[in-house]
């Protein structure tokens, strides 16, 4: 089986990021083929323990609604962490043996028996999750808080791996003009793009509290939604830096500044009114006061940060008397949101920055490091 | 001058509440006019301490844009209380002597120079929010959040008393069909209708969490709007019968069950689905938690009761991961809410129920004992 | 194959309509039990050309992912006066041989093999638009304007039989509270709830124009909705008695008033305003541009009647200047509406006075005489 | 009385349109004084026939809550034109004498006696509706479609002139980094900006049919928002080029393509979807079918443009089977827009290659000449 990669395809795409530069597509299909024996290269949690083993499996085999894709590009995410880490989330939520990894792309390489629309050759993305497609969510157009939903990588293997089989119905057809370590970002983009836009950013003022790839993304669509103002804020200088080239306004250090430096702040760059919508993109405690403190009377706040535990809330002072609406997003909408990003790519948005770590994928543990230790924003794995 | 009250007039009405049951006019205006003499009675904080005084104080003089109402009915509001009882909230917030109240209706019997609307003999209520007119909450539709806003009977002379001064902007033109006991109440019945149909209730499962006078106004709005069913939950059996009364489907008795048993209750009412929205009505922290624990996954959850402190909450879980939207609400939109409530007294709404008893102004101290014991709904007082 | 049908079951509930009156679930399963010999009775368009023959189809046999329903009830819809009629539509559309009706309700009696949730036993009724699902509108929520959707009835097979093959997919399980000849019609009440609470009608003044069947419906969802004020005009005095019967405050006969006459009619009720929605239910020109009238500025219009050609519309005046809102309405939202009505049957809506006529399959040709006279509501068919 | 106007001036700003490129603020202020001597030039309509005179006038006074602003840009609409040619609608509405205008900016050079936050040398645009604020359009957020509105210019006297007197309320207060040519677009900007942003654009594919000013600065308005693909048809290959500069991707030109060729196009464009939105911007039967049958059904239409007559429409087709939403869009939501205008301008919003012609204000029938022949953007006049 012959697996070597064009490593200088990872070089492949230099985009301005202008609206109407093409981002290249000759990217798509350069890899060279790889040897079919019946055994595939991916990373597996194998016992109740951190950490991940790199090692050879079966390849999948389709059931009859499912495609196999072969996977050219598939990135970290926070969960993977989790895993990696074997905190008692995933200790509680994960049953080894699994092959982890729910955000890829890749190409279809076969296709079940009562498989419709997908195609062997078509270059897909994926939603992560597999909806029952039967319960009050599912049926009323929110499948995205489905009440039995399975993620790949979690509850079933994922795509950490050359090949992964999904049920065609997670698939998304994927323009080739969207390279592998863009499109595999889609389903985390899909995220932010729920937590930006659940109402209009266009000639808002906001801020994004944590800039960690949810939230830099969030800051990219704000940018090209056309907010008026936005305020970034994080406790890691690199992870500004990142917020400013995505296109934040204004970044505050929340490890420098104190909270009442930073209410001040936002009050001088909003003309005393406050903003019109805060995301918070954290889990912070502090972050999360700040969120609410900053938002203007009958304004909106966005919850996508998980927080690790209960936080203690001014109800009547942060929400009631402020008149304002809150949302908890999760998941991205199925399938509004994907249509959404792929205009909002269309529309110039550009996550590249964001992209800050290419790894082969036996380099994996190179990845979890950096992740660890806050200095990266996505990290994406070649397989 | 002479004060005598026609008692009978507090029998005058007994509509059955049907919706095409008129609600009997002639009651306006039977009431024996007083005579002017410069001063008029009024139920006045004179000193920083528990208490209310009712005294003579001079009649009121309007201003060029406001008018001189006199109030044929007022009632006790939550807020009023704290007042009457004099925690820690008042004593910050109220400086005496204040004429305290707010909830009323009555008789134009004066207007100022530059009033261009209101004319004497009009029978009106009022919007207690005195709002600026000129920040970003009022020119942009969201008076009910004005930065600037100064309250009735709480930062000027308020409607405990025979005669009240309003700038015109604030009055609402109310139907003769309408008795005074029920007119006064159009104002807190403003804030249950902003908490109720923030969003469509119509054919939707709802939980409302605590059957004070607001709580029962919700109950008595999702019933007009045609929610599909309402489970009313509170400590008191008292007010549980009155959720009853104006249309609760199922009672919760949270002082004899415990939360399981209640969330059980709540499965088993809808089918396993949980409620498509609570209204949290109460301000206490376990009706909170079971508030956003009844909501099912995409619905919505109404803050509208003062909590007396902060709320441990397990954002995650409460907020996030079921993708739910959380509305604080706080006054009532002008005038929108207005309008609505007009709409819905014509549909039939009936919270009749809610008026438990009626006193003479001077009787107001078994008003407060009422409300401090819990065993009232609303409390209208007669000047 | 003995056909004997239970007659007195047509006469077997009584409810009052009251909010807590149960509709009588005896209802359900009184049915004889026929005898399979593998033909039924059905109505058949044999020929392109006026009539429907009664004759004898094989049963149906279902597909893998199929139910086979035995009808206990189907109702007309005007959309089988067409067909019946063989108007130039659809002469167009339909292919025969082709079995109609799509209106209908029953119990599964048989599955196929890949059929996950219906069971024989379940009593259910069915969405007559079957949706490819994977369409931009199938994959946002929006699968009622499908761009590939068949028609039970129409595109396939339908309910004027004794038993009809469906999709699992489309099935709804009803509840056997709901009798028969409620449960076929939950599919045009459908478009009724749609049409009436696109945006909210709770509090709302509303002019329906057209009480045709579903103009009908959507006089008492708005009752049910808490509508403040609903004004029906027709040109039919049996169906003004019928919009009295299921809530309408104010009858417009359109064919004896003037349309001067009736603007003046409705300002006069809507004390000069302007209704707030109007919900345009009879394709007619005339009542069209009522409608527009009628509706105050920054109202909405609902557009749900079908005009028979091209309308010459005055948009400057009856939209753009008025700045109002035009929601055009087909169909079903998938499977929300569905949810929603179940909420409003339990809230008490009352749509029985729509149900004149119930008539053996067989006596068909009745049915489509009284819709061509217009002196009927709905027309219901027991197989 | 000295008049002489720094000419230079005019070409005082070159901004890029980039984002963070600042709009020079030296502009403001460099205006050499006008010596006072009690008459003002003004533009009027002095008798019921075409034209304008330029003529001295008394200089105003204002009214108790009435600023006096000295106008530094005004700029022509649509509505002037139909008064300089006095047209059918003109002659029926405007009653000469009358200075006309009503798209403006100045300065503040005096305030009434009643007036509260304006201030002598406040940089201002202005509202052109004065409302009624009494109405129930007013009272509930919708004063854009007051009952009892008030036209500057048309129904008072306008911006024309040297000096304007405003109601306070009307003012809005402007940045001094937006320059004279700019600030004065805001009123008709507005319009745009409700057009645009009824529902939000950002990923969304839409069609403006119709590039006179509005129809471009909605196009630049989409591309701030973030739209994903913007579609823009005119019969004039001179404002086709505009809309290119303003951000169209696509041009039709519907004077040299035929109607057939135009829906291939848009077809061909969006992948066969049709557009999610179409702005009808020109008032042009032909351009309002093609934006009815562009959109894709579950999308919407905005109606800005102005038939001059009745349009023979098919609802059925057009509106109802598409299941799409319509909105009428008449002048700009008091002050929302205005906010969001602001909001929009931060965001890098660049309507500058609208404005092609400026000129003096005594050389306004070159100005009218260029409305009459189409050969222009916006013209703005230097008083």
């Amino acid at each position: 089986m012959q697996r070597l990669l064009e490593v200088t395809f990872l070089e492949s795409y230099r985009g301005t990021g202008a609206r109407t530069a093409s981002i290249s597509p000759e990217r798509v299909g350069v890899i060279k083929p790889v040897v079919y024996n019946g055994l595939m290269r991916a990373l597996v949690k194998t016992a109740a323990q951190p950490g991940l083993i790199a090692t050879d499996r079966p390849d999948p085999k389709p059931g009859p609604t499912d495609a196999i894709i072969r996977v050219t590009a598939t990135s970290l995410c926070g969960t993977d962490a989790h895993i990696y880490n074997w905190d008692p989330w995933a200790h509680s939520r994960i049953h080894p043996p699994r092959i982890i990894g729910h955000e890829m792309c890749g190409e279809v390489v076969e296709v079940g028996s009562d498989v419709t629309l997908a195609k062997v050759g078509d270059y897909v993305a994926a939603e992560s999750h597999i909806t029952c497609g039967q319960c009050f969510q599912c049926r009323t157009g929110q499948a995205h808080v489905c009440k039995n939903y399975r993620i790949l990588g979690v509850d079933r293997d994922g795509s950490f791996a050359e090949y992964v089989s999904l049920p065609e119905a997670v698939l998304w057809k994927t323009s080739p003009s969207l390279p592998p370590e863009l499109a595999c970002l889609q389903e985390p983009l899909g995220n932010a793009v729920d937590a930006a836009l659940v109402e209009d950013l266009t000639g808002q003022t906001i801020l994004i509290t944590g800039c960690g790839p949810t939230g830099l993304f969030a800051a990219a669509v704000a940018r090209t939604a056309g907010a008026a103002v936005i305020i970034a804020s994080d406790v890691s200088a690199y992870r500004l830096n990142l917020a400013k080239q995505v296109g934040a306004d204004h970044l505050i250090n929340a490890k420098t500044e104190t909270t009442d430096q930073i209410a001040a702040a936002i009050r001088d760059i909003t003309g005393g009114e406050g903003v019109d919508a805060s995301l918070e993109m954290s889990g912070n405690p502090t972050a999360l006061h700040q969120a609410f403190s900053a938002v203007k009377n009958g304004g909106r706040v966005t919850l996508f940060g998980i927080p690790t535990g209960p936080i203690n809330c001014d109800l009547a002072n942060e929400i009631i008397f402020k008149g304002i609406r809150v949302y908890g997003i999760t998941g991205r909408r199925l399938f509004k949101t994907w249509y959404r990003l792929t205009g909002l790519f269309q529309a110039g948005l550009n996550i590249k920055p964001v992209i800050t770590h290419t790894f082969l994928l036996t380099d994996f543990a190179r990845g979890f490091e950096l992740i660890n230790s806050g200095q990266c924003g996505k990290v994406v794995l070649i397989p």
